[in-house]
Order: structure tokens, then C-alpha cells, then sequence
């Protein structure tokens, strides 16, 4: 299976620089390791931070018999932009977050994505994105 | 591990009436599934249909080194209580939805309990109980 | 045909305590004149305070060829779960109230389980039950 | 008993035109079966697609002894002016709705004129009627 | 005077487990000295988790010649039935909560059940309760 | 201890002028009584009309070992800034209200300062003074 | 000058049906006494339940050197086609009501036609109008 | 193509009087004009300031093969009842204003009646009609 | 009659200072004029800008047999405490404005103290006071 | 005339891919229709998904004689910086959608760069453009 | 150029009590400084808790040629009698937060006043008061 | 000190086209008298229309010792994107915009990247850059 993950606005972040806040493993980090739990299939990983740059990967994945993994971080709560392209896609979207948004301020806890996506993982910390992918590839198997 | 399953109300008709409907596997069946996936661990399941009973549940196994999975139903966007007592107990909840609620009716969009919980998992169908389960695991680990 | 009645909260204070505030009649004597009105169907009747319990009678009775004329009191306004139960069964279900709490307070005018039932009889006393069951029988003749 | 049935906007469309779409039966053949099963009262019906000819029609036979049954349309969700004369009257008004408006769209579930009627009948399709005609002879009765 | 406290949900959990956090006195203990406070009078007290229950306490001690204490915890933002039940009884009722629940998330200044209740008090922690048993015996006086 | 009362805007028509309306006796001839229950701590009282005078009562008395009960009448939903000078102050501030505020008009069940006062006595008459100074004297005991 | 009265719906029953509930005298009947207070200047009435009839009369007279008195009853709250009239047209409006609508229900205390009215007499019961008179009169004058 | 035009409330005031105001040309002239513009297909137009006499000529053309333009002018805003006839008939409706209302006061900004109508023309004054023609034309060619 | 004009904040500035804006005569200078055209009862006039003040003086005049006349400026919108007072006095108090305010922002169009006055009156400019008055005398003659 | 059309996200899916989805022809192709149609005016047409690509291209052809076409696709709800733009140049901006927005979900009922555009075109499917390109060009005729 | 400061509420406390809480300088010693700061302009200060004395400051010295620097404290978000008198005054007035009140709580992100202040400073604690004063020289000289 | 000033959509348009309209200097004039008022600090200035280029130069200034400017003109009352960087960043940042927003229209009232900000300044037109270096320099020296 390829499955490939986007990461929004402020996830490059992640363990580069100050790691005493942000934890000590940068994302490029945790997905070397993920990459090795999954070794079998294929995962491709982008960052930006430009709304319009996530929907040109969803638009270039999305009719390519990918599964997309999706932190939209701070989109996730503005962005009809995004809603639409993960709707007119054909991949499934699976939605991860690092933190439990549901349990943070009030303006986080609406998704305008959610409505677009097949699933939603999120409060394991990197975790998350794990278990994403386990539930992409189960979902496939059954 | 001791993992603790608890269901609200309604779930328990998934896969016991009405198979056409709801599935062909009660959640009996795949509770057998999930604890044969994880043997070395000690799994529970319980189901009510009343708020007050799953008080009861949180209250009984959250003060003796359990993990907790909790799926509330209807109640997850109106219990007040429920929120109180995941709060008031020391073992972590996750919060696990068979069905996308965020992608669901406005008054789903919301769920109460969210903000006591750790984590939450929704929308990969019986499988969001799997992937809870890993998360508890894989977290205790690090 | 059968018909099973399912009252919710307070409802059982008719007629019983205090006659001269809630009526010369209990709810008991009421359903049995209800009772020789129909006699050639079944009817039973129920009460709880408890809105899990509802849900339990709404699941015991909801598959078994069984209407159901359902007063959820109080739990009217509140109860995602027992709307999601009234889904969930295959019996018809419809709703009633002695009072027209379209008149009442503006919360009581909310009614969460109506989008779940099949027709509404408010505002006529305890004469909303006689209606509804007319309701019942004449619906299955068409 | 003397009964008047005030209909409002659209509702002459039933049964008359596109019989596929809105029943094979108009109003006006379903008032001959209600007539019918109701001889010894004197029931008259009326249609009209203007707001302030339902008011024209609840003053004048609102002084006169007569009961009426009042499905007031699209003017349900929006008319003060039509609530305001149900009030001035002196009959009883009972609301008759075809379909569970409760349980339609959001600006549906909100009726403006049942604060100023005695009950409220919805959901039985065009037995409705029938239903609301029985609760205004027995309500007269007891 | 004969005075019956209702704890409703999570009140169990003070000071019986986990004193640390819930302080060193469980209800039971706080009880006696409340009790030993008031020993002309007859004082009783329950918890429930369930809403229902609490329904069924009130109806069972409201046509008795007690005055009632109701701590309805999380019940107390949500629950119309309970206030219904509070309405149909004859006991008066003073509302009582630990903490100033006025001075808490928005959701928790908001009570519901409030207008039906005849008094309030609150953020004297257990004190509250002893607060509330003055102000019934002092009514009474007067 | 010394205790402070301030009362807001027309808490100064108690009793005093038409007294049929506001009851026999005034808050003058209260708070002798009130004095005389306490006699071995020190009780004074202030009434204003002036939103900025209380602040003036607050700022004069908060820092100077008092207790203090607010009584803010119509302040208590408008004043933020009433509701800053009890943050600003060291003094502990209990609220009173004559009436159950929380089950009059919805304008009333919001109290802007109750978030900055410690604990809240409402529905008891004057009573609710007692109440209020005996929960102060107990919570400095314990 | 020339005044012309505009009333909307249920006006027509001021008097003249049910005087214990309406008054003793009806709108001609205090139309007369008006004209006679005002016996200088020209007075019309026109009384219409029809929202588009009320457009009709303010275009007719609106274009015509008069200045018009508009109670445009329940369409107060609801009509802003009446609002889009009253703009179009060069004569002054003044809006009255009988009643204080500012002191009734929530939906009666927003006026949709009021940001198109010169000015706004209610309260004074029929005595409103001749208010709304003597303001346009004096008005002129100045 | 047979195309019925109607206009709602007040659009009868465009060039008529006060020319300097809404234009030189009234709406008369205007369809003069649009007529040649389109000399093979049939044109009608209709104007009426009552809401249910837009109803009645909705009714009217609405199952008879014609396409139809409606400016329903201040009922665009409030009127379920017309929104309930254009989803009742069969013919296609096509929405024009003559200013963008959605660039103007808050309470203009939704159209009642948009979900019903095919699609919207708006801002483009009395040539808003004209496209809508075209829009028609070039659609049952398509 | 002993009528008594309070004016809020700000109204100390009609006509005072930079009478090109605020109008050529002071309230002062418009009261004589007043006081002239009711030469045979005696007008009282004060003004303050604070809130508490204003409520003294409601207090003081409110038992004593006048007819008050308040323009409670921007207090208007934001003072339950005026209210509670205009509630708790005997007199009748009507509601006086200089401007329309049902047709500026919108803030300005809910009045909080307009549901304990008798009557409003308002958009006449300075005439407002006047129509007032004649409204006072003729209610008390009838 | 020089007409610029200004596509934001998502519109470059049109027809190119999954044409069983999106129609059979891709904008690129309608643009050469349109062009063909307007051949006497220069048309140039743009497509990005990065909302400030938008601002970019409204900014270099917005002082420069042009007429602009925009539809701003899922920024049209949400973007505030959109709608600057198109107040800061000089350009006539029409809006343009495909389908009609005002008859879908509700927050696609809200453009928040509409009171910045002349006027909109809404619910023709592709033939938006074209009706918009006509009243442009008929626009500047008159 | 002649300044005037006002400060509301509470204002007062700052470095006089509690210096650890709320500093070590009082807003007269800060106010030293800045005179000396600004030594060839006149600058004055005024604190006072009671809104209507902002109101009679601000007119006092708002028809003065002053300039003046106004932090409402608590009255910045309920005040309209204080934005009606800023908006009366010729005087400019720039709105000074010693907190950014944006970034706290709800309802201290509403300013009422803003909307007739020229400008604003906040979040810069006391040198807020500073950079006002600047900005108004600067804003004179250019 | 080093002082990065980032100004967000449509501020390329200052002064540099129509100048008649924006002003007669560009924002690049500005920024050289900027600099040359505070020659001994290091200021630099960045221009983007895409949110997203603002938090790569958040992200890019804000760990390196700087202090920075931010006026993100549109973004501010949309973008969680930005609000989050700022957040996630070492840098202080000053919130500046040119007009008064929170005297503007409502939707500009609210600046959701305020909470994350330590200051703001705003309406002194391009003088706000000014004060706000002013301010920055001013916080770090005490």
C-alpha cells in the first residue's frame, strides 16, 4: 500500500528546534521509524505551511491509488478550501492530531474537515500517526 | 495490561438483531477477535444502556491500575456526569466512536466527554477499538 | 394489533399523588378504559424514571412486530440516546404529550427525539394517547 | 359540533396536479370521506395561499361556536400575525401538520402559532385530520 | 423537622478514595457530624449515579413533610426531568454544590434545574450542606 | 471577625417605604438582629446606589483583614468592573441575593462577578445574610 | 395636513367583537373622536389583515403630500417588504403600537420596520395615535 | 421557450414616480425592451406586492412548461411559503435581484428562498433579468 | 399633576456647547418653553450622568405622587439596575428619546428598562418630551 | 474589453480528471468556447489553489482597465484578505460560482467577499461565466 | 499640547497596595516620570471609579483643546454612556490598556469604546501610557 | 536590537498605486525614515499576500533573537494558522495595524491572533510601526 502524509502549518517545527519544548524527536526522525514498522509498504511524507500547498498534494496523490494521512494543524479549523479537495479526491483521508483538539480551546473543537474525512485518530501524541496507518492498511485487508 | 471496554447505550444491538443492519458480528464476537489479538493482555467488556451505570463502570475500575476504552453512545454529547467521573478517576480514557461523528449531525459534532479524555479514535468502524488498544499498549510502552 | 405505551419521568405521579393538582385519574385507570376502547388489540404500558430503561423497553419491544407510543417526559429535550434507539428498532414509533409543549417554555419547544419518530400528538391531556393509538391502527390499514 | 379546516399555502396542490408526487387523493376528495365518518357534525373546509386570508378566515369563524383545525403551511414557521389572531379568537385552534415538521428541516422545527393553540397533530399524512377531529368532539365531550 | 440530603453522581468519591485529592473526609464521616450538628432533628442521606434514581428519590420523599437537600453534581446542567421532578413534588428544595459552580466553565453556570428550586447554596465546600439545614430549619421558624 | 455588608442599587427600599410590598422591616431593623446573633464578632453595613461607590467600599475594606458579603442587585449581571475591584482585593467576598436569581428571568441567571467571589447564598430572604455570615465565621474556623 | 391611519391585522376586532376583552369602543368609534380633536386637518383609516395590502395603502398615499400613521401589527416583527415600502415612499412614517411591544415577549421587541420610521409612539393604548398626530403636526410646524 | 416573470413587492415603483429616485425607465419599458431582445421567445410579466399572490401565479405557471424568473423583493428574506411553492412546482426558477443583496444589511444576506431555485442572478440591475433569460435560453439548449 | 423629567448622560450637552451640532437651544432653554405650554402643572427637570444617581432620583420622586419622564441616554441599554428601580417605584415612568433609537446600531435597539415602563415615545427630537407629558396628563384623565 | 477570469482551488479538476465526476469538458476547453464566443474582447484565465496567489493576480490586472471574473471556490466563506483585495483595486469584480452556493450547506450560504464584488452569477453550471461576461460587457455599453 | 488622563476603575490600586501584586510604582509615581518625559506639553491626571465621573471628566475637557488618553478599565466593555460621550467631545481620545485585554478572557475582548476612540495602545503594561502620549504629538505635528 | 516588521496581505498597495487613494507614500518610504529614527537598531521589512509565507517568516525570525511587527491585515480575524506560530515561536511579536479594526466593521472586531501577541497598537496610521518599535525597545530596556 503507499500511503503518504501531510503535515500543515508549524508541524516542521517538531523536534528541530527547541527540543526541550517541542520533544526531542523531529518528525523527520519519527518517520524514519515508522517507515521501518511498515516496511512492507510504501510512505511518502511533505510539510508546508501554505494552505493552497496541501490542497496541490492532495491534488497530486489524491487520484493515484494513494491513502492520505492528514494534520492540517491550524487549517483544520478555517479551511473550506481543504474540505473541498479532500471531497473531490479520490484517496481515502484519514485526519491525525497530535494533541486531543476536542479537549483544547473552544475554536479547536470544530474539524471542518472531519466531515470530509473517512477517520479521525487523534491525542496520541506522534503515536497517532501510527496508529493512521494501521487503520489504512486493516481497513484494506477486510 | 488490564483494559477495560465499557459501551453505552445502543451498541449493544451491533451484529445480535437485525444483521442485515448492523453487521454480522455482535460485539461479542469481535470482542473474542480483539482478545485473542492481544492475549498477553487482560481484556473486560461491559455494555449499559443507562448513564448512571457507566459512573458505575469508570468509578469500579478506575482507581485499580486498569486503562479504559470508552465508547458513550448518545451520551457522549450530553452527559455532564460521565465528563466528571472520567475526570474524577485516576485510569486514562480513550474516547472511541465506530462511525466518524465529527463528519456526522452538527449536535455530534460535540462531544462532551472529549475534553477528560486522553485520546480518541473514531471512524474505522469495530476496528477504532483495535487501534484504541494498541495506543494504550504502545503508550505504557514509551 | 400490539401496541406497547412507554411513559417517562414524572409520569407516574398522575392521578396518583396529590389528585387535585394531577387529575382524578392515575395513568393505570386511564389505560384501562384506553384498554376496552381497543379491545380487539393488545395493549401494555410502561413506566421509569430511568431514560436507560427506556432504551431497554424501546430494544425489547422495538423488534417484535410491536408499535410503540413513547411520552419520554423530561428526556424529550435532552436524550440523543434514546432518539438513537427509536432509529435503531423497526417498530413505528410515535410521540406524545399531554400538554402542547410547542406552548411551553422555549427549551421544552426542542424536542431531540421527534426526528426519530413517525408522527406527534401533543396538547389534547391524556386524550393524546386514545389519538395516537387511532393514529396506529388506522396507519396500518392503509 | 360545527368544525372549520383552514388550509394555507400550497396545500390545494394535494392530489390535484402531478398525482405521482403529492397522492392520488386531492383535499377536496379526502374531506368527502371525513364528512363521511363524521356526518352528524358540521365540518366546512377552506384553502387559501395569502397570510392574511387565513387571518380573515380565523376572525370570522372564530366568534361563531365553530372549533378549528388549522394547517397554516409555510406561514407556520413565520407568522406572528397569524398567531396573534388565533389568540384574539374565540375558539379552540388545533395545529394540523401532513408531515413531522419536527422532524424536518432546522427552520421547520420552530411552529410560531402553537404557543396560541390548545394541541398540535403532525405526522399521519392526511389522517392528521381525522385524528385532530376526534380530539375536538371527545375534548368537547368530556 | 425531618431533612433528606440526595448526592447525585461522583459525590460518592469525597474522601474515600484518593484523600489526597478529594480531602480526608468521605460524606458518611461528614454526615455523623452533621447529624450530631442537628440532633433535634431526623436527617437521611443517599447517592446515586443514576439520574432516574434521583427522580424516584424525590417523588419517594416529596409528598412526605421532609424538606430536601439536592446535590444533583453533573445532572444539574442537563437534566429537565429532574427539575420536573422537583416541580411536581410538594417538598421544598434548596440546591447545594461543594464548589461555586457559578465560578466554573460556562457550561456549569447554567442550572437547570434551578427555577425549581427554592434556595441556593454554594462554594462553602461540604459546609455548603450545613448552610443549606440552617436555612431550612430557619424558614421553618419563621 | 470583622464582617462588612454592602448592598447595591434599591436594596434600600426594603422595608422602609411602602411596606406591603417589601416586607415589615427594613434592612436597618435587619441587620440589628443580625448584629445581636453575632455579637462577639464585628458587623457593619453600606448601602449604595452607585456602581462606582461599591467599588470604593470594595477597594476601602478589601485590604484590611474584613470579610465582606456583596449584595451587587442589579450589578451583579452588568459590572465587570465590580467584578474586578474583587479580584483586586484580598478580603474573601461571599454573594448574597434576597431572591433565587438563578430561577428568575434569563437576564438574571448570569452573575458577571459571581467568578471572583468565593461563595454564593441566593433564595433564602434575608436570611441569606445569615447564612452568609455563619459560612464565613465556620470557613476562618476550620 | 392629511394623515392617513394605516392598521394591519386583528386591529378590526378593537371594540367591536368581545368588548370585555377589547375595550368598549372600536377603532371608528375612536377614529371619530380623533377627527373631531382634529377637526383642521384631513384624517383617513384603512384597516387590512393582508401584509400586501398595507404596501399597496403606503404606496398609494406615500407619493400624495400626506403623512402617514403606521400599526402594522404582527407584520411588525416580520414583514420587511412593509420595510422596503416604507423607504421607498417620500411621506414621513411614524410607527404605534397600543401596547408597549418593548415590554412584551422577545420576538415582539424587534421592530423590522422601525429603521425605516421617522418616530415611535406605543404604550399610551389608543391614545397612541392621536400622540403619533399631534408629533407629525407639530413637526411640520417647526 | 415560454418565460413568466414576477416581480414581488415594491418593484412597481421603478420609473414610475419619482424617476430621479429609481430610474428613468419603469419596468414596462424595460420588458418592452427585453421582449425584442428575445422576439422568438414567448415573455410575460407579472407584479403583485402580496406574498400569496406570488404563490398563485407560481402555482399558476409552475405546470405548464414555462421557465420562470422571480424578484420576490423583500420576501426573498422571510418567506418559507413561497420557498415551499417553488420546491411544489415543476417548473424550473431562476432568482434575480437587481442589487447584489448580498452586499448589503446583514438580514438581506440569505435568501429563504435560494435552495429552492435553480440558480441566482443578482447585481447586475434591470439586466440581471435579461441574463437570466439568456441563462434559461441557454440551458433547455444544452 | 407634578411631573418629573429625568435625562441621563450626555443630555447636558443639547444646545450648551457647539450648538452647530447638537441644535441651537439647551434642554434648559426647551424646558421653559414646556413649562409654558403646561402652565397649570409643575414640571421638575434634572440631569446627571451617573447611573446611580439617576436611580436616586427615581427613588426620591418614585413614592411621592409623580408621573416620571426618563431619557436614561446610554444607560438605556446596559442598566438592569434602573430597571429594577423603575420596577420598584409607584410612579408611571415613560421612556423618552430624542432619536429614533429602533432605527440606529444595533445595541441601541434593545432597551433593557423599556419592559418596566409604562409607555415610549421616541424620534421626535426634543418634541419627544412634550407628546410625553400630553401622553401623562390625558392617561391620567381618562 | 479586457476580461480577466480568476479560478481558485479546486476549479482546475474540472474535466481533467475523473471526467464521469466532473463533466467531460475541462475549463481549459470551455475557455476556448468562451473565447470563440467573445471573440472582439481580450479574455485571460487563471487557476490557483493558494489563496494569495488570488490577491497577487487581483492586485496585477486590478489597475489595469481589466474586468475581473472571480470565483474564489472554498475561499469565497472564509477569506477576509480576498475580499480587501478586490475593495483596494480598481477592476469591476463580478462573482461567479458553478453551482448555487446559496442552496447548499449553511456555511456555504455566506460569501464574505460578495459586499466587495458588483454583482454575482450563481447555479449555471459553466454557463456562469458566460452570463457574466455579458453583463460586463453589456455593463460598460450602457 | 495639553493631555488629559483618565483612568477608571480600580486603576487606583496599581503600586499603591500590595506592591508585589500589582508593582512597585504607583501610577503617580509612573505619572512623574512621564510629565518629566514630556516636559514642554501639560499633562494632567484624573482616576475615579464611578463611570458617570468619566463621563463629566471627559466632557469637561472635552471642549478644551486637549487631547485625552482614556483607560475605562471594567467600564471598556459595558460602557455605551461613556462611547456617547466620546463620541460628543471635539477632543481626540486614544483607548490605553495596560494588559493586551485581546488576548484574555471573552468578554474583555469587546471594547464598546474603541468604535469612537481614534486609536489604541494595549498590552505594553504602564509604557502603554507613554507611547499614546506619543503618538498623539506625533500625530499633531504631521 | 533587531526588529523584523512582516506585513501581511494588500500593504504592497500603500502609496505606491493610486495615491490619491492610499496615501502618498509607499510603505518602503515609510520604512526608510523608520529606520533612519532608530539608526542604532537593525530593521528589516518582508511583504506577503500568503498566509503561509507569514508563518515561514514567523517561523524563520523567531528563534533567532529578534523582536517582531506583524500586521497581517486580512489574516487576522481568520488565520489559527498564524496565531499558532506566533505561539510556537521565541520571538516577542507586536500586533500593528494602521486603521482602528476594532472601530470597524464587526467581523473585524475580533483578532484571533491577538491572544498570541504581547501588545497591540493601533489606528495611528503608519505611525502604529513606530510606537510599536518604540515599544519594543523601550520593554527591553527595563
Amino acid at each position: 500500500m503507499k500511503i503518504v502524509i501531510i503535515n500543515g502549518p508549524n508541524l516542521n517545527l517538531l523536534g528541530v528546534r527547541e527540543k526541550s519544548i517541542y520533544g526531542q524527536i523531529s518528525f523527520d526522525e519519527y518517520f524514519l521509524t515508522l517507515k521501518s514498522q511498515f516496511s512492507n509498504h510504501e510512505l511518502q511524507y511533505f510539510q508546508t505551511n501554505v494552505e493552497g500547498e496541501i490542497i496541490n498534494l492532495l491534488q497530486k496523490f489524491g487520484f493515484d491509488g494513494c491513502k492520505i494521512i492528514l494534520n492540517a494543524g491550524g487549517y483544520t479549523h478555517t479551511s473550506v478550501a481543504i474540505k473541498d479537495a479532500i471531497s473531490a479526491i479520490e484517496s481515502e483521508v484519514i485526519e491525525v492530531h497530535i494533541s486531543n483538539i476536542y479537549a483544547r480551546e473552544e475554536f479547536r473543537q470544530k474539524s471542518l474537515i472531519a466531515p470530509a474525512c473517512k477517520a479521525s485518530v487523534c491525542g496520541f501524541g506522534l503515536q497517532s500517526y501510527e496508529l493512521a496507518v494501521r487503520g489504512l492498511i486493516a481497513g484494506s485487508d477486510s
